[in-house]
Order: C-alpha cells, then structure tokens, then sequence
C-alpha cells in the first residue's frame, strides 16, 4: 500500500493481526482513530503501551493483579472457601458480570489439550491442589467449558480432589435461556434432564 | 469492573468504543494483547500513538501524506490529467486494491448531508474545482457511493465542473460479481440494463 503514508499502514497491519477483525475492519477501526486529535491517539496508544505494566498472577488464585493477592482474594466479603475454577480471566470475567456468584477463583489459563500439547503442568494445578489442601475449603465447583478439553482437564482435577474429601460441584449444563429446545444437540438435551429441578 | 486490573480495564473501554466492537471482542483482544510480551504491547501502543504524526491532506488530491504531495499525485507514471472523486480514503483504498485506476483522485472527505449538517464548504470541492480550472484535465470520474448523498453531492459538483468542458463519467452502478440478479433491487437492475456494453 503505498498510496498512504506508513505510520497509517502500520496501525492497519496491527488491527489486521488481531483475532475476528479482517483487513477491512482494520481499515476502517484505523480511519476512525484517524478523525480523532493528535492527543487522543495518543492517550489511547500509551493506555494499550501500558497494559501490561505492572500486572502478575495473585498468589492465591492467579487471577491477573497488579498486588501480591487480586481484589477478589482480598474481598473479605466473600465465600473464601468456596472455588470456582475457571479457564482463564475471560470466563472469570463472565461469570462476575452475572453477578450471582460471591465465592472465589481458581484460573487455570488454559485446559489441557494434548492436540495444542497442553500438559497439566502449564497449568496451575498444582496450585490449586495445595490451596485446596491447605485451606478450610467447603466446595469446588467446575465452572470449565463442557468442551472435551473442558471434560478431560476436570477429570484430570478430581483424581487430586475427590481424596480431600471437599463438596465438589460442576456449573449446570442444559439449555440456555433464550435457547430454542427444538435445535439442542442431544447431549445437551440429555444434561438438561439429568440436571432437573424440582418445580 | 473492580475484579481486573484498572491498565486492563482501560483497554478494554478504549476497544470498545471503536465502531463494530462490542464489550465481548474488546475483551478478546485486550487478552490477546495480554498473552504478547511487554515489549510487543509497548511497540503496538507506539505504533498507534504515532499513527498521525505529520500527517496532513496532500496540497493537490487532499488523500493522506506526510509529504506535500501524496505518492498518487508524485507518480509519474499515472495519469495525471484523469481524476476520480472519491468519498474519503478508504474509498480509495478499495479503489486501488482493485489495481485497475491508473489516474488521480480527488478526496472530498465526506459528502453533502444536511441530515449530518455537512454543507459543500465542509468537503473539498472548492479545490477539486480549481484543480479542475487550473490544470490540464481530460476526464472527471466520479466514484461516489450510489447513495442519497452520493447523487446529491455528484449532481452538486456537476454545477461547477459542467461548464469546464471536461469529459465526466461515473463508475456503473450494477449487478455485483457473484450477485443475483433475482434478489437485486429495481433500481440497480434499471441502472444495470441502462448500462450495458457490447458483448
């Protein structure tokens, strides 16, 4: 493209590389920073430079912080003993915006996959059993995506759990709200019968 | 958003605001950005930061440059006496993608919409017709959107470059490559039939 000047090439080339957005989309996301001024681009090129500044795992839960412990963690209006493990922090983050659960976390960043040659120990596992072990833990619920990935990493999970003798539970799988029964899968129909409640 | 971060957070808002992102995907790619190095986020950050540095309207086609003349108008290779009218700069992206133009182009950066407030005075159309006056120009394309606006702006322009005596034309509007003719509306498939070429 050498009809427009680098500087706005190299920002379409960014948008490009990032996931679900194509070489239109990021023309276009490029042109919208482009009407804005000077110091605006800028403020929005130094808040994505710092991004990362400063941010690790929380000891407890390796939920992403900029402290020794996150938020959550330090909540003390919060079920500390009870876990909910998750994926990763887009999952955590989906589950607060429910806002139905007051519990805390475990993030394994990432489910085991031996497709992508994922092992459990590039995931905090270990972790998790020590905290479980070591902590006044009444409950661990599965909150993994009912993938085969999702499936095999809680499985893998029970064979440490299941002999602490803790509560474990797993996020009810059946249909969603808004979801039409008529074009469920039958696994997904056979969960949601499983998992009845009483009316 | 208290559970993540304020750096996170932050991107996160900034993506969101950009057109056809919605909070889901601006989460995805502030975690896409997370799982890259410091150092990569901080030359992404600079590479927006800078995406407007010396940039400013070429003195002759008003398309972007850092220079005072933009490479289109600098090659001397194009014909320079053919000008295509052109929305904006991503109108002439498309255009040049497309690798058939040979000629120059005229950016007015927008078109007339008083539902927008957007007058004559707004674009650059004065200078288009200077151009136009001034120079040896053979042929005047105009590539405007087939929209209300478009023909409003086109038929507005035309007052003024009519008298000039110079060749005008407008790009076909028609029947899209792998479209179907029976979903096409009347008026396309008017203007279809109107412009059509020997086989």
């Amino acid at each position: 493209m050498k009809y427009i000047p680098k500087n706005i090439e190299r920002v379409i080339e960014e948008f490009s590389k990032m996931p679900g957005i194509g070489p239109k989309s990021a023309e276009r996301l490029t042109f919208y920073l482009l009407k804005k001024t000077e110091s605006d681009i800028r403020n929005i090129g130094d808040t994505i430079s710092k991004l990362k500044e400063g941010i690790k795992y929380c000891e407890i839960c390796k939920n992403l912080t900029t402290e020794t412990k996150c938020a959550i963690c330090e909540d003390s209006s919060r079920n500390q003993s009870t876990i909910c493990i998750v994926e990763d922090v887009l999952d955590l983050i989906a589950l607060e915006k429910a806002n139905e659960y007051k519990g805390a976390y475990h993030v394994l960043h990432g489910l085991i996959s031996p497709v992508e040659g994922i092992g459990p120990d590039e995931l905090t596992i270990t972790d998790l059993v020590d905290r479980v072990q070591n902590n006044d833990i009444k409950e661990v619920i599965i909150g993994l995506n009912p993938s085969m990935e999702g499936e095999a990493t809680a499985s893998y999970i029970m064979r440490f759990i299941k002999p602490l003798n803790v509560r474990v539970t797993r996020i009810a799988r059946g249909i969603p709200v808004g979801g039409d029964l008529e074009y469920a899968d039958s696994q997904t129909l056979k969960r949601a019968l499983e998992g009845r409640l009483e009316y």
